[in-house]
């Protein structure tokens, strides 16, 4: 049953939608060679009817409804790129109860409702691929499921947020601090006016939950993952992480532990030397760690009109070759496991810490001494900037787990004689493991 | 037909067939939760018994005869990893033709029978998976094959090879020439007696090929790809690379061109910027530019036992699904193009050229005078290391046809009062073009 000429409907034709638009228009040709099939956009449902203009789309093309679209048999398959919750993820369900397959770069909707819209794509007997809701158009999804299916995945590092990571980068090479880098971020269109679901690091928590959900076969929703961003990041510490030989990192990780699977996002420190440090600008890079293959890296354009077109259209041919094949839902939800979550307290990891000392003799072995009732050892040590009776005392621990170092770090504030101020605490990541 | 079972048969238990038995072995229940049947080696074709007990591997599994797994009517997927043309290939085309899907790491066979091997699996509607041929563990042809299919990709440049590219590396820290680095790499095992494959660049050109018939869909064989090794590599080359902010590395490079396909492999100068450059050790690392996606890059572990166990047994996981939902062949060979190849003489890239002259005035005006006769136009020039009335000089010329550099060259080579010794002439790659 192979078709000539596959529709597809556009639900949005914003910058994601354009870029869809433009590219199935494109590169038609070479499109239809490789599957056998024309894709051809026969419904967009987008409010601007400037923007429909601006990208040359013919008035007849326009849906006044979503109804349009789901009850049109002739449409096989439904491209969801309006963004949000609501109304995606009813149309979504509409679309897949219509037995239409589904592509969507839709994050926010995936790492939230993954569970309900792939029991309905398997209920449904059709495809719903998400390649474009993590990293752009960086091949990672169907690596995942496919490429690397015969491994135990062991772990996910990723910088899967351009935005903060080229503030870091910023930071970094101009030693400026957090607020002017957004503001110089804002003004160059990559930050929002509204930075906070990047800088806080809710759009790398909803990634790394599905990526986390695919890795370790259950269901890890945004609401698991424990979320810091990098507003609290100085100069300082970018400073003191360059003396020490290590890159500031905004990355999300998720490693599968018998306690439970571990899913977080914050700020790292990772040696200069590990394969994501030299990830610059707005890109992205996604390492992963399997037990067969060992350490694998994916690199490039986490977002963008073009590169994430390409990610969406890949996964349309694919739902077409399905189609034509009569195999829709081929490689679907494989969450067929349901572990339990780690809590953050549990987590091992070593610490950088910042804090404010007096600077009189027997101040160290007092913090020293709170350290060592919790386990906390010390790898490394620098004191600096002495202002009047202050110090700034700079501590990197060896590995203990995270509890144990909030419990000491409790009764350190405590001595407020001493301690003025405990600035920052990050947690340093992608260091070989020495038990 | 799902069947709850699906028996395979491995040809060959050297590294990588034993690799792949203990992998599907030690990770057989995430294999079969993953696909839905359990994975089984029931046969296997090694004539060393020892290695088949090394590998625990009981007397009824091994096979006396490849008819015996030919004519198994219960194998459905044959592995092949013996490597080498003969009999691989000749085994292969069998198992096809009795519709068994077989999966290969086989580079060798690929590279130069890919052509006869994939339309014998289009015509028997089975699948033919090789996704560990090239870069071992990382997957890069079914991302290239499905998940950039969107795009048409412009350029492909692959650390392909990892035990030149752990010779290059140690040459640059160490300061050490070619021969000791070799020998050195032999004791560890990371290179062959006999180095030619490596070392020669052959074993990089079957890769390239692979890739770059896969990118442009365009059948290209081993013999189409142009090969320099990088055995004239000194340790000068590249502390002048290291001077000039260049890394050397061996890259195979496929691009496409309006007059043909450009493909080869050769030493490079790469910015010591570029993600390819950092790529260290064994690694490999697979750099794929598209017009939709942008610079993409995957890296990884390309050779040893269990990172290509992992790409293989992906494969046959791969098959195993298809075979399940009866859709054999679903992303067969794509190469329904005949592109030509582009000469290496037309091909235009800056040139590192270091020779001996004579240390006197008015040498590098004659040489400059025949370059420019050629349309070749110089970067940057350093003069250095004289010894007695001789001069070490190091030219980095602009963009320029490749004929119109050996031109000028030959012409340079005549003037033998005043030029000692072309030394080195290294391409440059990876700069953004500026037109």
């Amino acid at each position: 049953m192979q078709k000539s000429l596959i529709k597809v409907a556009l639900l949005g034709a914003g910058t994601i939608g354009g870029g869809v638009y433009k590219l199935l228009n494109a590169n038609s040709k070479i499109i239809e060679q490789r599957i056998g099939s024309q894709i051809v956009v026969s419904k967009v449902l987008e409010r601007n009817a400037r923007r429909c203009q601006e990208l040359g789309m013919a008035n007849n093309l326009i849906a006044n409804s979503i109804d349009e679209i789901i009850d049109d048999p002739e449409i096989d398959i439904v491209i969801e790129l309006m963004g949000g919750i609501d109304p995606a993820r009813e149309f979504v369900i509409k679309a897949l109860e219509k037995k239409k397959s589904v592509v969507t770069a839709n994050k926010d909707m995936v790492a939230l409702h993954g569970k309900e819209l792939f029991a309905a794509a398997i209920k449904n007997k059709v495809d719903l691929l998400f390649e474009a809701s993590v990293g752009g158009g960086i091949p990672i999804i169907r690596p995942l499921k496919q490429c690397l299916a015969a491994n135990h995945i062991q772990e996910i590092m990723g910088i899967i947020n351009g935005t903060t990571n080229y503030m870091l980068e910023k930071m970094s090479q101009e030693g400026l601090d957090f607020d002017l880098v957004l503001k110089e971020a804002q003004s160059k269109g990559y930050a929002e006016a509204n930075p906070s679901s990047d800088v806080e690091g809710f759009d790398a928590a909803r990634k790394i939950a599905i990526l986390a959900s695919i890795a370790f076969n259950t269901r890890v929703t945004v609401n698991d993952v424990y979320v810091e961003g990098i507003s609290r990041i100085t100069a300082e510490d970018i400073a003191y992480a360059r003396e020490l030989h290590y890159v500031v990192k905004l990355l999300g990780i998720a490693k599968e532990a018998p306690e439970g699977i571990e899913v977080r996002v914050h700020p790292v420190f990772i040696p200069e030397q590990h394969p994501l440090a030299s990830v610059g600008d707005v890109f992205n890079a996604i390492f992963v760690k399997g037990d067969a293959v060992g350490e694998t890296m994916f690199y490039g354009r986490g977002a963008g009109e073009m590169p994430t077109a390409s990610a969406v259209a890949a996964d349309v041919m694919d739902a077409a070759r399905n189609l034509n094949n009569n195999v829709r839902g081929l490689v679907g939800c494989t969450c067929f496991e349901d572990k339990p979550i780690k809590p953050i307290g549990l987590t091992i990891s070593k610490y950088y810490i910042r804090m404010q000392v007096a600077d009189r003799p027997g101040v160290l072995a007092s913090i020293a001494y709170e350290f060592g009732r919790y386990n906390v050892s010390l790898a490394s040590v620098l004191q600096k900037n002495t202002l009047g009776d202050s110090a700034e005392l700079v501590l990197v621990t060896h590995r203990v787990k995270e509890q144990n170092l909030r419990d000491s770090l409790d009764k350190i504030k405590l001595l407020d004689a001493i301690v003025h101020e405990v600035s920052n605490v990050i947690r340093v990541e992608g260091e070989d493991v020495k038990a």
